[in-house]
């Protein structure tokens, strides 16, 4: 009995004792970003001087060769050039969509508009059509190929603000931008265009990718976005004239895909190197904004992870590695192809981490409960209480990591405060100087010090 | 014994029922908050319609005007006005500060500034003179009267970048803004400068209450703060010439106070009319800037909690109040009134809220542990969790309270995340384009549910 008091107590000690320690590091981590992290900087030269680098582009090339640099700058022992073929989606001239109507005395009143990625141009000529609005799939459906053929087909779905999560809503009405013009197409429509999926009421246009379901039509039509302002305008003139026609103009190209790249910036583990963490965000952006928030700061958070572990003289014992995916938004192709590599390579992924909801104010990890990994990072809860991040909830990951996913690998999904988030999300406002340094760094921060925790604890 | 299991059975039922009933009650609340509120719209007209409103001048009556009439709007039974005789401080003509250097060739260089609040004007003529920097008030007592006499005071004190919660930085360095000109004063100097209190390195010059201290000293030098760049500037300047000059030019005025009001908005209790719960926020702010998030903000979400209670039909059974606190940023006089006036009509108060650190997202509430309210309000964390509230702190309050914290009233302190807010902190970009509609009305919802339950409760 007394030797498992003995036992016991060695227990408890050795666990005070190692909690005090992994706070005093926590701290000690902390302090490197807040005062001297590259993060900021690293990210104004990614979203001000490269700027918009959607996959395929000559800036996401730019975009590849920066983040090559920037992981070694950060100490990355190796660098890996990761090939993968990405779609080249050029949105071309400026989109036009005109609103007219004879009994409203309005003549091509302008709504500020953007053409969805991955869709098909119009051309010169353009398309002219009377409007149909709907608010739903279902209500689509009743309507049916009498009321919409030969018409554009609107999606007028606004976000449900009642909830306390912006990403909800976006989930809940991204499926009108994403298959919108196929089931428009099906009915015999001849463009789509949705209200931009946005909380805020203004004037800019939300891009984003779509998708032609040829399990629902063949039939390839344009697909636009318009404003939230713009859509109001258009809600309120339909009131007073179903009859009003709406003329689009759109100058895409979906030219044959090439070859791009994701970056890998490695620190070699000491003692089972090939044994991986990993954290990521996604290099490529829209070509509207900077791709700042979306997600110029994941890249740059977790680059500085690397830093973080060279400047503080820490050596892990798993190889780190810090990636910058390509091509999240309009395809998945670099996810994917890393996912698959790692199978071919029998590379075995510990843990992935996905930083991509803006570089805001740190707020909790989700963490996938498979391989233990969620009862492992909720040990850590109080570690983290002093930094912001609150909660540490069940289930985690993110787009990029689709690969890895699949092969069973538990993820890890950053999440900072999202209530401007949408505000931006891929519009000309998702720009540097949205980004506020300290959340910036506090979120870095957050996952170097979970990476610290999880190469010591794993 | 099978009696206690019955109590105990209906006991352990009723609670679940009742907590079951509040988050219910809690989502309805939410949900008028996140769809109906008009604290965004209360707050445009107050920031840009009336703008800056430093006690004692024509915006700050407006503001109280404004307050009356935004209190019945928002379904208050009565409004009081309470009387208090606030500073009438006035800045006048735009600062000068120009720093010359024969020696490095530059000449009435301007350096961004602005005269601290209560500090007084060195008028036309101006003051010129040597600079001795310091970073603490120690080293400025080491170099005493004989390398201080006749020059200009600059505390060099920076952020201390490394804390989580910026307000700690804050804490740190304002005394050299609150007392660092009686200080300087005390050995001979001619004037004070302090290095802005801010997290960010622009170019904002941030103003700020000062103190002639008469304790230390009964001169009064003229004060002003310098941006953060300019500071830079001032301080590579020194390094290669000691011996550059700094000609400050103020035209503050300090005119005798004035009456003013804190303006109480007041829902009638329907059992205990003379027991009171209040939540307020102030209606002075500085005079460069719009006062949004300092502390428009506050204002009006204590405002729309009257008209929740209101529009969802909740009659409380204690009184609730909504007050817009005059001066808080140079004197504390309505805070010191209403403590007074409270105490003067025996008014009982269960618990005062204050909402004084930006219309930012919410993260936690700081409660008094006096009176076994930090006991109660934490019994709510879960009830609040699911809205981004993750903690219930110990300790609480805010400095309009200071009336009645003195008397021993349980308080409470509204926490959003302050990352931004020291970047504008008293700047002229302190701007209602700052602010997030979600993230203000979010703020509004934690602190009207609060309300509800300490109704309920008490």
């Amino acid at each position: 009995m007394k030797k498992i008091y003995s036992v016991l107590f060695l227990f408890v000690i050795t666990s005070v004792f190692s909690q005090k320690e992994d706070s005093v590091m926590v701290r000690k981590i902390y302090d490197y970003y807040l005062t001297q992290s590259k993060a900021y900087s690293n990210l104004e030269y990614l979203t001000t001087k490269i700027g918009g680098r959607l996959s395929g582009s000559p800036q996401a090339e730019q975009a590849v060769g920066w983040a090559v640099k920037a992981m070694y700058d950060a100490g990355a022992d190796t660098v890996i050039w990761q090939p993968c073929m990405v779609p080249y989606w050029v949105r071309g001239k400026r989109e036009k969509c005109l609103m007219s109507s004879a009994k409203l005395k309005i003549k091509d009143k302008a709504l500020n508009c953007c053409a969805l990625g991955s869709s098909v141009g119009t051309n010169a000529g353009g398309v002219k059509a009377k409007v149909v609005m709907v608010n739903s799939f279902e209500e689509l459906e009743k309507l049916g190929e009498k009321e919409i053929k030969g018409k554009i087909v609107f999606y007028n779905v606004f976000f449900n603000q009642a909830h306390v999560r912006p990403g909800t809503a976006y989930g809940e009405s991204v499926k009108y931008r994403g298959r919108g013009a196929s089931h428009a197409a099906k009915y015999g429509a001849v463009a789509s265009m949705v209200r931009s999926m946005t909380s805020v009421a203004d004037d800019e246009p939300h891009t984003g990718n779509m998708i032609y379901d040829s399990t629902i039509s063949k039939t390839k039509i344009t697909s636009i976005a318009i404003s939230y302002k713009a859509a109001d305008a258009l809600v309120e003139a339909l009131k007073e004239d179903k009859d009003l026609t709406v003329y689009i103009e759109t100058h895409c190209v979906t030219n044959p895909d090439v070859l791009s790249y994701n970056i890998i910036g490695q620190i070699n583990g000491t003692e089972r190197k090939n044994e991986y963490l990993i954290a990521g965000g996604h290099l490529d952006s829209w070509d509207n904004g900077q791709g700042a928030h979306d997600d110029g700061a994941g890249v740059v958070q977790t680059i500085e992870m690397l830093s973080m572990f060279k400047k503080l003289g820490i050596k892990p014992k798993h190889s780190i590695r810090a990636v910058a995916f390509m091509n999240e938004e309009n395809g998945l192709a670099g996810g994917t192809a890393y996912g698959k590599a790692a199978q071919d390579k029998k590379e075995k992924h510990l843990a992935a981490l996905e930083t991509d909801a803006g570089g805001y104010s740190p707020r909790a990890f989700g963490v996938d409960t498979t391989f233990g990994l969620y009862n492992k990072v909720i040990k850590w809860k109080d570690l983290f209480s002093p930094y912001l991040i609150a909660n540490i909830e069940k289930g985690g990951g993110g787009a990029d990591l689709i690969g890895l996913e699949k092969t069973g690998v538990p993820c890890i999904g950053f999440e900072p405060d999202t209530q401007r988030y949408f505000d931006i999300h891929h519009t000309a406002q998702d720009t540097f100087d949205k980004i506020n340094k300290r959340e910036l760094n506090l979120g870095a921060g957050a996952i170097g010090a979970l990476f610290y925790l999880l190469d010591k604890y794993y």
